[in-house]
């Protein structure tokens, strides 16, 4: 305990030399795990977890007897110490004996590319990069080191990553954008000759899509977080340190600030800005741009179907219930208030 | 018929001896078909189409002339009869020289394992499994027998897959959750060291993505039915034959009882419980727990756009509205009624 | 300048010599390029552009001296441009040495495969297609002359893909629908053994799948534009030139008329006929057929998280308005207008 106490700079409380080796959730730790309390919804099962010690806030540190950590930030101090317990594993460097290499690529010796990797011309790999199996890099491509590509993320040519960050499986980069230009009800395709450039310390999630520009970059700067299934459209500037969670989608050529939050599922048009600091509820649709931070929510409130067949009627005729309103008002008779 | 009669326990109406051997949609089966009305929006269909039979429910059994099943769930016999007509094709057992098996790996011998899979350390193959080409299975995974991984899908690491259940091309198994602890403006991300546990007779459709628990398992119990791009965020717990429908997300932790049925783009927030038996519309939003099964359903009516702005406005300034009902009501004079 | 007003059929106006060698967006265009105004948004930026060409409106014609083309769709002109200036590279032709090529696929000598592909039996790839790195095409497919398949596209047995076709990285297509009927709490799953047939000149987006169909096929007619992360499911028909944003989902057996617009995260009830010419907004549910062409929307206004709370119960409580309203009516003192 004392040395997570050292490494984590959280206050420890109770006994400092009780052993810790592992850490857990509040209601399947047992002996020799720590656990932590985040989420009040969870403030019940304090009382009750096995653990040997948990990581809390000063306003939860009464409410157990076990050793603790004591800490603003139960959650961050919690990520610390799990990965004390859980390190990154180091990359075995070294190329697959079946790897399609293009012959102009440059990879750092310390990296590690796995079976049925593809790796495009003039593309650099960058130190203790590792790329996991069935990847697909295309040509000119930069890979910053020790970036962590996982299986089967496809990155188009001319695409740029930045240290550290780690691709889930089955992303796509840099695909061309959705632009289409309609002439006597064709389509023209626009080819998409702008790049991606992703930043330092990104994440980006499972199934994620993110497209190349059209003309000029899509750019997401450092510390971006992205989860699974979201999409990215052409020309975009995410933001650093902007989080973003699943199944949301960015229409093109919007410009996202820094340090944004935004939800699940929300859905962002294009040709938007959404300034700095600025927080999204999941399921929000933004259809015009935000010119002040704050908090922002669009959604049906959800009702047993019945009673929304009712209600949903109603919304329908709004108009209706306004115009009898204003009937009322208009007849009203005088009144001496 | 007599036979698909047997098979299916549906009670045969009509020639017993007539010939089948397809089944077909109610608008385009000929001659030898057994087609079936299931959908009361086809039921006009069912005068005019050329099938030789038919599977009806009581209800509709006096509207054709042709030989027929008659059961209480043509959809479900029609399964089964489509199935008698499309048995599973048996699995070639083997597997081809261009895969990258790990040493260690376990892969039993009527196993298929086809071009360009890549199989993990201690990974265990069941027997009967077919695991088609470009897939990628990490350490520690167990696959269960008779599994059918589609080209190209990835499970990551310790990831258990049950008897007979089925994933689709793209889907991604196992990866990280999107958890990371804000701290002094940056992320830091939260190891993710739970994995992720499959039943059994799970169907999991194209480019959907389940992500492993932070701490402790994400599960999907028996008899689980995804359809394609779904988000199931990390340690959720999907009840044994629910079914989801395509482009739904489900936020991290959430539990979501048995037999439940929840419509496609629904969206629910993280750390909720849904009770068993729930139907969720599509594009429903649930952002609290439910407490009582039923129907639930959220969406803004969808109007000609002109009409949306006029309502939308009027939503917006409900409480414009209401005020002015209240101020009706305050000013109503006194009656003796 | 002279050649392209030459060969884009607009009018050139101003200094007809200027040499261009390059397009650029108006913010970053310089010597030598020629940018566009196509969005009213960015009209502002037509005073301070370095540009050496731009192509405008007509309305927009005065408001820059520099040489132009003037086109009554200048976004349709720019694609032109673009694609003279960056024409589609050929393909090499050839089949990498890592290919699992089915014995009795046929494909063309013009064609060209990259490493870790997958072709299965009975395939006819045609001329001049380009297969990128890890794609795999199922048994008894007919992939048109000039397909492009980016990397690690799968397509399922029985698809049937036409001329020009483009379809980008990680794309599913031909995937079972999801077809489930259910049984004493149990789900029995459906066979598809329909197909899915997608025409000529039809572009689809990143990790989009379709599905193929139950009975009777899929299909994408010609010139169908599919942005990323959509989902059509079984025996959906797509009318040509209909184009859809992404993140959008449409149930299974709905049919979608012929130059359709349809916005992102849009979601498309099943079973249902949407008429040609239709134009359905981003995050509108469509839940019922829509009988008139025309443009539909719905979506709840978005509102500052606060606002938003009180909104939403009011919406909650329409009833009980709707009801306060009625009974100021009805006690309403009679008058003699």
């Amino acid at each position: 305990m004392r040395v997570l106490a050292e490494r984590t700079d959280a206050q420890l409380v109770g006994a400092g030399d009780v052993l810790i080796h592992c850490v857990a959730a509040l209601d399947n730790a047992g002996v020799g795990a720590i656990t932590f309390l985040a989420n009040p919804k969870y403030r019940s099962q304090l009382a009750t977890t096995r653990a040997s010690a948990v990581i809390v806030s000063p306003r939860d540190a009464d409410a157990t007897a076990l050793p603790k950590l004591v800490t603003a930030n139960p959650y961050a101090t919690y990520a610390r110490v799990a990965s004390l317990f859980h390190p990154l594993q180091p990359v075995a460097p070294g190329v697959h004996a079946n790897v399609a290499l293009a012959p102009t690529a440059r990879v750092a010796d310390s990296a590690s590319l796995a079976a049925y990797v593809v790796i495009g011309e003039r593309t650099i790999i960058g130190e203790r990069v590792c790329i996991h199996g069935g990847c697909v890099v295309g040509d000119d491509c930069t890979i910053g080191e020790d970036v962590t590509l996982y299986p089967r993320v496809v990155v188009y040519p001319k695409t740029s990553i930045g240290p550290r960050t780690i691709v889930h499986a089955g992303a796509v980069l840099g695909a061309d954008g959705f632009g289409i230009a309609e002439q006597a009800g064709r389509w023209i395709k626009v080819p998409h000759v702008g790049g991606l450039v992703i930043g330092a310390d990104v994440e980006i999630g499972a199934n994620t899509t993110i497209d190349r520009g059209a003309l000029g970059d899509t750019v997401l700067e450092d510390d971006v977080k992205l989860d699974n299934q979201i999409q990215i459209g052409h020309n975009c500037r995410i933001g650093a340190h902007t989080a973003i969670a699943g199944c949301t989608g960015i229409a093109g050529s919007t410009r996202i600030g820094r340090n944004c939050k935004i939800g699940g599922a929300a859905m962002i048009a294009g040709h938007l800005n959404i300034p700095d600091g600025t927080v999204i509820s999941g399921t929000t649709g933004v259809l015009d741009s935000i010119r002040e931070a704050g908090m922002y929510t669009s959604a049906f409130p959800i009702l047993p179907h019945r009673e929304w067949k009712y209600v949903a009627s109603l919304v329908r005729r709004l108009r209706t219930l306004n115009d009898r309103v204003r009937a009322l008002e208009r007849d009203k008779p005088e009144q001496g208030e």
